[in-house]
């Protein structure tokens, strides 16, 4: 089966927003072995959709729009595919029940416009949107695929994985499968993780090895590719051991983990308890490690001081150490996290101050951030970071430096990984 | 000049990266007034990619290459299009040179492999790469412009705003300009801001109105094409006042406003200081004002108070409060504004509390979130959102909103937007 992606949206010829719905769907095509030649992208306009459409049906036999479903005179993706393969538009009750649901749990009027979201190619599946109103379609035709989904990707995504990923699967039977898996590494450059596995990239063939740095993180992304799931894995897995035997120590986690949902991992099982005292993070390590859900038995909460004042009468920070190493210094750092743990009475402490940027702070370059850690009654750790990001990048840096550094202490201390 | 944006990449059609070379190529077309009708992204493949000029050249004049310029084997774009267009490859001196003394000034030895990138269309317009090796092309032939670039966007941005851009705009002449602007709206759904702006919708040539919705907001991009840009501008601004006189109360901002960084500046204007309780958000709402640079006037900032002890002991919510009304209660929320401005001694106090999801807060589905705002010493006010997403995306609105009531009611109180 060989696909392709036509993204519909004016928005996206404009330079407004960049596709990652065809970066999500190709990914999800490729694991399941599913070929991609091309990518299109179309604006809102008929004639040359059906333009798209012609030529991805000489070069594809599964295409896969994204985008042109909404109730808006613009969106005309099921239109324009109605008309040229000749299809009637039907109403679908289920889904017109679901945007009358939708409209009456959010306490708004339902305007008539919306009806239109509920029209369906005849002869199609309807695939269910769980996150917004407007129904995919999956139709067979011919020796073709269709499948339409809307634009939005936290609508799209779920609806691919949940509906059209199985539903392509089971079209595909027992094919070759190609399975990967990725490995998170922190605390190691690409660079250097190339270099270090250097003999395993120049062999690869299956599984294939791909590294690739992202935000801060490096990741490696093995592939296999063989008859049946289970040999699939039992060649990454082979591959795998190789792989940590010399890199492990920087391994952090695997696939969909974040260093912030492998803290909360390790301080539930731990049993342990944590606050934290903020200031250029203002709150975002606490909010991150808060998007995990059953993180409430860990998180007890924290302050943000953002100011000096703040400091000092919210968190006891003394004037002298205030005037002696000013506010992003390692004795703040360490006395923010040992304040906060024993405000909140919790086994861990962690207090993060520094100059963001984009401007300094006093003598301090910006990217210049002191983490604490408090734990038990032992003299808090500090660690310094020179970042060199934009402001918001030094802050995100800085959780997940944070995130690390307080696991490596944890597992250290022999707490359970 | 209708231009179509080839980018060149397997990693692309795997989903690897998201093709955001084609995002900024095109905001940079539009800005010249050049139109844009298709995107096409296909791999390291030379008869797919032949395939897709193919396609280009019955529909647009204008074709610009992103990547495949490198010096592996993989890369191979200008050697597709040579041979396409019966071209020679010739040596270019001066890239040559660029690329030698590249070597030399990061103290590496030059491989063979790497004189391939010195190799440029005969007869193209060789474009200076400042940030990497491999050099860009012009190349005029026939009615056709082809551009090539490279890959990475380090490399591509500035070479085409230094080198592509100008020379299209001299091609252009004093062609057709066409200018875009984005009217953002808050606490209004696109169907209903759709039906409200019919007569104008139905009525438009140019400008161009297209709605779009993106994350809980909507947005309404009004486009002018006009001979100059001044022509456009006073098209656009006639065009604006006529939407804000229907909808003008939901408008909160344009291009890139966004609802924290709207409130920073009122806060910042009207001299105001402001702290935040969360619990759901736990940091996020202080988070995210904190990404606007210069608002460290305005934010106090506040606690994070994640579990029910933590209200009572770290914010003196009284345990009356939450047995009779559990701490998911407008009389909580009200509680923890009012009690964290007095702490703070700030104007302003925000308290956030609800049950992100994906579990239930006993009675209260998840999805159910009261913010409570204190402003001054009067009875703080609270509103009460019955969100229907994920655990995260609920946390976002829950921020979003929170601007939202908050700048509503600083203007209703006359302060200065």
């Amino acid at each position: 089966m060989k696909a392709e992606i036509i993204a519909v949206g004016s928005e996206l010829l404009l330079g407004q927003i960049a596709n990652t719905n065809a970066k999500f769907i190709s990914r999800q095509l490729s694991e399941l072995g599913i070929d991609v030649y091309y990518h299109t992208v179309v604006g809102d306009n008929a004639a040359r959709l059906k333009e798209a459409i012609r030529v991805a049906e000489n070069r594809a036999d599964c295409i896969i729009f994204s985008g042109g479903l909404g109730p808006t005179k613009d969106d005309l993706t099921k239109e324009t595919i109605a008309a040229h393969l000749g299809v009637e538009l039907t109403l679908d009750k289920k889904a017109l029940e679901f945007i009358e649901e939708y409209f009456t749990k959010h306490g708004r009027e339902m305007t008539e416009n919306n009806r239109k979201q509920a029209l369906v190619l005849e002869g199609s599946h309807v695939l269910v949107n769980d996150n917004g109103m407007a129904p995919g379609m999956l139709l067979e035709r011919g020796s073709y695929t269709y499948i339409l989904l809307p634009g939005p990707p936290k609508e799209l995504e779920p609806m691919f994985q949940h509906e059209a990923k199985p539903y392509l699967a089971k079209k595909l039977g027992k094919g070759s499968k190609i399975i990967s898996h990725v490995l998170r590494f922190y605390g190691i450059g690409e660079a250097e993780l190339e270099v270090r596995l250097q003999d395993l990239l120049d062999e690869q063939t299956n599984p294939t090895l791909a590294p690739l740095a992202a935000d801060g993180e490096v990741t490696l992304r093995i592939t296999a590719k063989a008859d049946t799931e289970e040999a699939a894995w039992t060649m990454i897995n082979e591959k795998k051991e190789e792989v940590l035997a010399i890199v492990g120590e920087y391994c952090y986690g695997v696939d969909d983990d974040s260093l912030p949902s492998k803290l909360v991992d390790m301080l539930v099982k731990n049993n342990l308890t944590i606050a934290a005292a903020e200031s250029l993070t203002a709150g975002l390590f606490q909010a991150t490690l808060a998007e995990i859900p059953g993180v409430g038995t860990a998180l007890a909460g924290g302050v943000v001081t953002y100011t000096e004042q703040a400091k000092i009468e919210q968190l006891g920070i003394s004037v002298e150490i205030i005037k002696e190493h000013s506010v992003v210094s390692s004795e703040c750092a360490a006395a923010m996290a040992f304040n906060v743990r024993e405000k909140f009475g919790t086994e861990i402490g962690v207090g993060l101050t520094g100059a963001a940027g984009p401007d300094a702070h006093g003598s301090e370059p910006a990217g210049t951030v002191w983490i604490g850690i408090s734990i038990g009654q032992e003299p808090p750790l500090t660690y310094l970071l020179q970042l060199s990001g934009s402001r918001n990048t030094n802050r995100l840096r800085t959780v997940k430096f944070t995130c690390s550094y307080l696991m490596r202490n944890l597992i250290e201390k022999g707490y359970k990984n």
